[in-house]
């Protein structure tokens, strides 16, 4: 498929005054064609286009929707190689980690489809009337939840696939009747564009209109605060840094009437080691923390980036084999120049405060690389230093070395909200350290024991999200099924004839699904009062 | 019961540098006792005994939680007739209000307890493991909601027991597992302290520390801000004014780390009449909407401001109607003088923009009096003026005349959010009207037919909330069970032994609730995979 480097306004192609052009980071070549940046006047349109499709789509049945979401997964599957090569040159990424992320996003369209069908989402809720109630008569009252509206997505730029243009917060929005308007990362506007195709495609083959779909692109933030300051604008979907995200946020909350922001914003994803897991299982923990650091060049959101332990010979010789493992690990290819310079610069930032360098890979040949390194400093100085304990987004980590427990126990207590934290130890260790697991578990989403935070399951049960600064919303989540709930809002029927309401809420439970009726959770139909 | 007119810290006494008094209403009396106002130093007091008291109290049981909620019930009844008494002092409302809104707010606390002791609203989520996934293992993942921390709420002038000290938001802080710390409202400190005392007593005979609530008194907006910006504050609950509402909205989303803010700020809570319902039952109309403008002198959040029909003389039939029944309602005694002051202003307002006062009820005599008024204006101008479509808080509604069907659609379209929207017609015509009830709901928390908005029931369907400007986060309610969930977040276990789970994530269902287990809704046990 020929790329046109147009913005897309539900389907229709449309330029822009600037141009720009993605880059291969591995090679720093540029890349054809030349992108049109969207600007305000674009993001009105799209959005306008979002809002003329939103009541039909909202009023799509929940095998329609279904049937639009596998479609969009179809399509990206359909894409082949063409879709796979371009995100290759554009992210540098290899072709087995691009092929499982693909397959990943597929599968999270599907799940988001499934759920659909089984739709209990809707939360149904049903508290009957009784006319012959005194002193007043109670009314008939059936809420559940409906789409928010039109929903602004930023993709993502580590994962081209699945935290981008048919992303989890694209699939979560279309998954609850939202239409969606997303901006293109600008690292991989070409893959972005293929992807919009395929949602076209598959939009139009299950008869949705093109309007639930719009995509913007451009480097600069004018047309992402366009979006997000858009009066028809009803939520937005964001993964990306803590700078980026907060601006999002705090124009979000400056409208007239402010809208909800899920940004997720990453996080270091501590790994706590207790005394047994440095004294017994060292060798396994080095090796896991290796790979989990290394992963897709440190560029993940759960990449573990501080490592929390008691000081002592038995900590020095797991973090002499960890740091082995990572000098042996090659550097790899980072997504994006911006991106190796930060790498590079917040590695400076932690040795210019004062941690001290234990490893470093070799720096590798080529632009745009980033090698694995660690880092070490004491709790003392973790504590004391807010600036040790941000976010460096690549391969390194940050080993730090507590006195004794009650210092682990501060270092957890300064640590701010985090996506997830890893406890390693024996079952026996977590019930002595009861106090620990309880500070960690509030300042966290996800909580693991004895693994590493990398790879977020795609179900019913994960939580990706956390206390600020790991989100915005630490209600919510950005991965799995109750990311739906974020682009809906409870609405209640009041003495509403039954023809008048949703399936969802009459009397006989057609569409078979789990409601609260008169408090209790049933799949029963309402007791006729006839 | 002897006041004494402190702040209440986890219990103990308070004062502070300010002190004011507390005016009965309706005479213009002033009533002792001196009352202190609380300060930056007293909140910082308060949430740090709340946050002390968090993890014992978050760790409670749901019978021991629910013991609570129940004790908290009984001690606001076994306060009798001196916390009545007080109320009616301080608020000027009848006593047989007030006994039926101290009723609704003791079932309030027992609906919650009911609720915690259920269960399900934690809404576990449980995908087990599979250690033998190909190509990686998969983890065990478990997924409940967990309380957030400490909550702000503020009391409301318009409820003293319902949306105060031991009302709603309260409430549901304590059924989540969250400390309370609370800002009287200053129209009724007495009353406050009261209640306040009645939660200690309930605190101190089942086990639960006095940590877990604090009482803060004052008129100014410092001590207010001062809760929500501390930064042990994770949550806050506020019913009042637009005004108000948005002021601690804006504080809370300029924290560093901004926190949730659940601000039901009102409504105009429009009544639209379709054509059968001026021709067949106007009469029927008339005398509701009087008495529901009317109702504890105006002063709901739910009170229809507007009522909107097509011109004509059917219309003006009605509004006759309804014109003579609210002259006939004597003027009541509004809950504090700024109230009384607002109310005469915005009806002003009203008629400076053009609205013509189609009746007034007499005056009445004594001070803080609020009579009932209508007014009326057409549809293009209500559609020019934004000021004419602004909330008068009191014993008021608008009329506003369309020429026909579009322009009742337009008028629909160019209101704000809402926290209920009414509409009067057939079964038939609402058929008709879809586009025009498509409109409203997506303006409004709650719809209601042939019904009239003030009367919140409390329940488990109930929706009291809606988009901006009603509340600042429509995506909960305010009223009924579903309200628990503003005060939680969800957090997920990887790979944890049993031993170190909540109950409610473990294989045996212990506690009997309702979870998603592999993605179905059920009550079973998780299998066992050994």
């Amino acid at each position: 498929m020929e790329l046109t480097g147009e913005n897309l306004i539900a389907g229709a192609g449309a330029r822009g005054t600037a141009v720009f052009r993605a880059v291969d980071p591995s090679t720093g070549a540029v890349l054809e064609p030349e992108f049109h940046e969207g600007d305000a006047a674009l993001a009105d349109r799209a959005l306008a286009a979002a809002e003329a499709a939103f009541p039909a789509y909202a009023r799509t049945t929940a095998g329609e929707r279904a049937a639009f979401l596998r479609a969009v997964a179809e399509e990206l599957l359909a894409a082949g190689d063409a879709l796979l090569e371009r995100a290759q040159a554009e992210t540098g990424l290899p072709r087995a980690r691009l092929e499982g992320e693909r397959g990943r996003t597929v599968n999270q369209l599907r799940l988001f489809a499934d759920h659909v069908e089984e739709g209990s989402w809707v939360e149904a809720r049903i508290d009957p009337g009784d006319p012959a109630r005194t002193p007043a008569p109670k009314p008939d009252l059936r809420r559940m939840l409906v789409p928010l509206g039109p929903v602004a997505v930023f993709a993502a730029s580590n994962f081209p696939f699945a935290f981008s243009v048919a992303g989890g917060d694209t699939a979560s929005a279309f998954a609850a009747g939202c239409p969606v308007v997303c901006k293109a990362h600008p690292a991989h506007p070409g893959t972005a564009e293929l992807a919009a195709r395929a949602v076209y495609r598959a939009a139009r083959r299950t008869g949705i209109g093109a309007g639930v779909f719009s995509l913007l692109h451009g480097w600069g933030h004018g047309v992402g605060l366009a979006l997000v300051r858009h009066p028809l604008t009803r939520a937005v979907g964001f993964t990306g840094s803590l700078r980026a995200g907060r601006a999002l946020f705090d124009a979000a909350a400056a409208r007239p009437d402010p809208i909800p922001v899920y940004a997720e914003m990453g996080s270091v994803n501590p790994v706590f080691l207790l005394p047994s897991a440095v004294a017994g299982r060292w060798e396994t923990i080095a090796q896991g923390l290796a790979q989990s650091i290394t992963l897709g060049v440190g560029q993940y959101c759960t990449n573990p980036g501080v490592v929390v332990g008691v000081a002592g010979p038995e900590l020095d010789r797991c973090v002499r084999a960890l740091a082995e493992r990572l000098r042996a690990v090659p550097a790899g290819v980072m997504l994006y120049g911006k991106l190796s310079e930060a790498y590079a610069a917040g590695l400076a930032r932690s040795r210019n405060r004062g941690a001290e360098l234990v490893a470093e890979a070799p720096a590798g040949a080529g632009p745009t690389r980033g090698a694995p390194a660690l880092l070490a400093t004491d709790a003392a100085r973790f504590l004391a230093d807010a600036a040790l304990r941000e976010e460096v987004f690549g391969p390194s980590s940050l080993v730090v070395k507590a006195r004794d427990a009650a210092e682990l126990a501060r270092v957890a207590e300064a640590l701010e909200g985090q996506l997830t934290v890893s406890i390693h130890g024996t079952a026996a260790e977590l019930a002595r350290h009861a106090d620990l697991v309880e500070i960690l578990t509030r300042k966290a989403g996800r909580v693991i024991f004895n693994g590493f935070p990398t790879g977020v399951e795609v179900g019913h049960a994960m939580q990706h999200g956390g206390p600020y600064p790991a989100t915005t919303d630490a209600r919510t989540t950005s991965v799995g099924t109750a990311a739906i709930a974020r682009f809906a809002r409870p609405v209640c029927w009041q003495d509403f004839p039954a023809a008048a309401l949703p399936p969802a809420l009459r009397d006989r439970n057609e569409l078979g699904i789990w409601r609260r009726v008169n408090g209790a959770i049933t799949r029963e139909d309402v007791p006729s009062t006839g």
